[in-house]
């Protein structure tokens, strides 16, 4: 049913450019959909892409440009005349055809604006430019249908047919008053099924989620998420309705924000894409390494204090490995918990306490489990049974510590608002480390004097 | 405008069910939408929840028990009869009710559909009874709206307005032939703008993406996504309309999708949450916790191999962490890049190799960066020449083996349709630890001897 990307299909594309085989590619496109013939692009060569799309209908070329890649598109509109793009905008929706304008040039964008026969498509690209992208106001359209909250039903399916024609899909139907304040909305369904005399206002629901065009991106994920909508109108500080954000936009962003997650996670920090360049790939690596290789230096100084121990019970090494690597897994494990659930949170996050004994209490259990099994397996090996205790007893320490440092770090970062996730990296990992480290020497230090 | 739940206002709830106010409780309750409700439900205690629900209007009553967590609404319901879940069930779309009921016990699932007094609802139910949770059918709802290709768009639109009563949103209007095979879509734009005379088939849209019910509901997420979908129907194998799928479900597959692949490189081996409880929270880390230990055991035994070097040169032990951490490190950055672009990835991978080549370039540029910076400044901390040569030998050769590592595991666990977001978490840690301590002691045996 959908379409599936094979090398054998590209490949039948290039030659038939190369042959020039106008009908052949023409009939082949016009059997896909505009997101799969996105995907075909992107293996093309700029000027092959560019052939394939001349042969096709105005429109539908729109369409496959708004499904471009961004980076890809970005390369693949340099070959294109001002002129050429102000023609594919027009049939763009603003907010999408705002995001095609913003990759371009600056001084090419007055440009294309300039070269747009609607003046009202004009209007709405020039009004949505002002916005920062990761702002309602950079994620909404102007295309909306909206209904004055005194007409008649009949009156306000009149307008809803003149609206729509703008207009790609339906989602709601707005209502406001005459100075375009948000009042509330008007479901299909009720307009459907109303009297054609009755009055908007005697149907229209007034209960309507909006978000003013400065919220963040993020936020008005959640929120949209949070109530379920295909669709969520944005206003300015005085209510009045600006334009409406939808679904697909939302979905993006969801997305997006999944995936600079866990790259920061993986420690990774700048978002990146398997196909981004060789030199941003490296870049984007290597703070975070650095960061571990100078926290690797630290260890290394800090283990050279006990270097004479070392000479003495060399066997005090063999264990160094499994320490750091179980206060970085817990610390990962409990911190990702907690960024989970920061994330699902609306508001202020009620129960602080109650997190960091619950969080403790589990480590204790894990603690305890995995010390006793390594003391019965450094005990079945035949390890010294001082060096077997001293092991066990800086395990369940790292295990503890660990966790609360799990725990309360993306709590911390998450008041600061930095991003939690943060927490969950090789920053927890480094840190762990050398808090194992220190555990681990400190507690055979005085055992070994001890025993 | 949105909800923010507040402790000072979950009190005065639960002061309210205490003192019987229940004016009060209305009054509160009426002034918020159904999803902020259930926040405030997840805070009271069960009894409480219930006499708040009961004080309100059952089709409100019905959409708040929808929008409850299910870990909560399980323990919810079992103070409920089958005849008052029956009387919910009645106000709640298919899909929705069939989750609800298969949350309840077994017997008392054919109780309650037995009790629902509209048979369409109940056919509806048991149809959906049947599919997986994590499959299109088990993501339908059987409420739609469609239309017969032969229609007028009069009889259509007479149709549709009473179809609607059983729907809760509008999304498409699906167009099916006499034996309910589907042909394509209507969509409410034409609907709206065409001439009461004209026949459905002259306007409607015979492109329509549409899934198999056996289909994944992974699969069916990156489908809408990929087509920008906020609405997609599901057939038999025959063709024939069996239900609908709306974005809202698709939201919750992708944002769940994405925290279990999280989960997952955090080393937490089933879904959890953190308000799960202290022992399943245990139980989900100890999997990977022990993985861990059991490698730091393994990597004790091979330290141990080379006791007598160790005995010689303590300062061979100082740089362990450094070598295991930058491992660990370039692993789950390697491999999280991949795991993201194989998720985004629809059909088969076209280009391992050039994967592969670059991931290597990336790795070589910062393997060099990484170990000529460690050895300049082993030289400035005054370390022995020798040392500082393994060091950094070796950590060029973790670098790059652990890249190599942390790209290909992926793909291969891809290959073997396990998930590849496994290969991020501890297991490539714990590999990697192991594989840098064997370069490490291997290069530091060839130098030292050779030097």
């Amino acid at each position: 049913m959908e379409f599936e990307l094979t090398e054998a299909f590209v490949d039948q594309i290039k030659d038939a450019v190369a042959a020039r085989k106008v009908m052949f590619i023409q009939d082949q496109m016009n059997e896909l959909l505009a997101p799969d013939i996105s995907l075909v692009m992107h293996e093309l060569e700029m000027d092959e892409a560019k052939y394939v799309l001349q042969l096709l209908d105005m429109e539908f070329g729109a369409e496959i440009i708004r499904d471009l890649d961004e980076d890809f598109r970005k390369k693949f509109l340099k070959d294109f005349t001002s002129d050429e793009i102000a023609d594919y905008l027009e049939f763009i929706e603003s907010d999408d055809a705002v995001d095609i304008l913003n990759e371009q040039p600056v001084p090419m964008r007055e440009e294309v604006i300039d070269l747009i026969e609607d003046p009202i498509k004009a209007t709405h690209i020039r009004d949505l430019m002002h916005y920062d992208e990761d702002c309602a106001g950079g994620l909404m359209g102007k295309e909306l249908l909206k209904t004055n909250l005194n007409w008649t039903i009949d009156q306000c399916i009149e307008e809803i047919r003149r609206q729509t024609k703008h207009v790609e899909k339906i989602y709601s139907i707005y209502v406001v008053d005459n100075q375009d304040k948000l009042l509330g909305r008007l479901s299909l369904k009720k307009m459907l099924l109303a009297d054609d005399n009755a009055l908007v206002s005697d149907i229209y629901d007034p209960d309507i989620i909006s978000v003013e065009s400065y919220r963040e991106a993020k936020e008005v994920a959640e929120i949209m998420k949070h109530y379920d909508l295909v669709s969520i109108p944005v206003v300015n500080v005085h209510g009045k309705l600006l334009g409406r954000i939808t679904i697909d936009d939302v979905v993006d962003v969801i997305t997006e924000q999944a995936e600079i997650d866990m790259q920061i996670m993986a420690g990774i920090s700048n978002p990146v894409e398997e196909d981004d360049d060789i030199w941003k790939l490296s870049k984007s690596r290597l703070p975070w390494l650095l960061i571990g290789m100078l926290g690797g230096i630290l260890g290394a100084k800090f283990i050279g204090l006990f270097e004479a121990d070392i000479a003495l019970i060399p066997a005090m090494a063999f264990f160094i490995p499994l320490i750091t690597s179980t206060g970085g897994n817990v610390g990962i494990q409990s911190s990702s918990v907690v960024v989970q659930s920061l994330a699902k949170e609306s508001g202020p996050s009620l129960f602080t306490y109650e997190r960091l004994f619950k969080g403790l209490v589990v480590a204790l259990i894990n603690g305890l489990a995995i010390s006793t099994l390594v003391f019965l397996i450094n005990m079945v090996i035949g390890e010294h049974t001082t060096l077997a205790i001293v092991v066990s007893t800086s395990l369940f320490c790292v295990v503890m510590l660990s966790s609360l440092m799990g725990t309360v770090t993306p709590i911390v970062l998450s008041r600061m608002n930095v991003n939690p996730a943060l927490a969950s990296g090789p920053f927890i990992t480094t840190a762990n480390d050398l808090l194992g480290l220190g555990i681990y020497f400190f507690v055979a230090h005085i055992l070994y004097a001890s025993l």
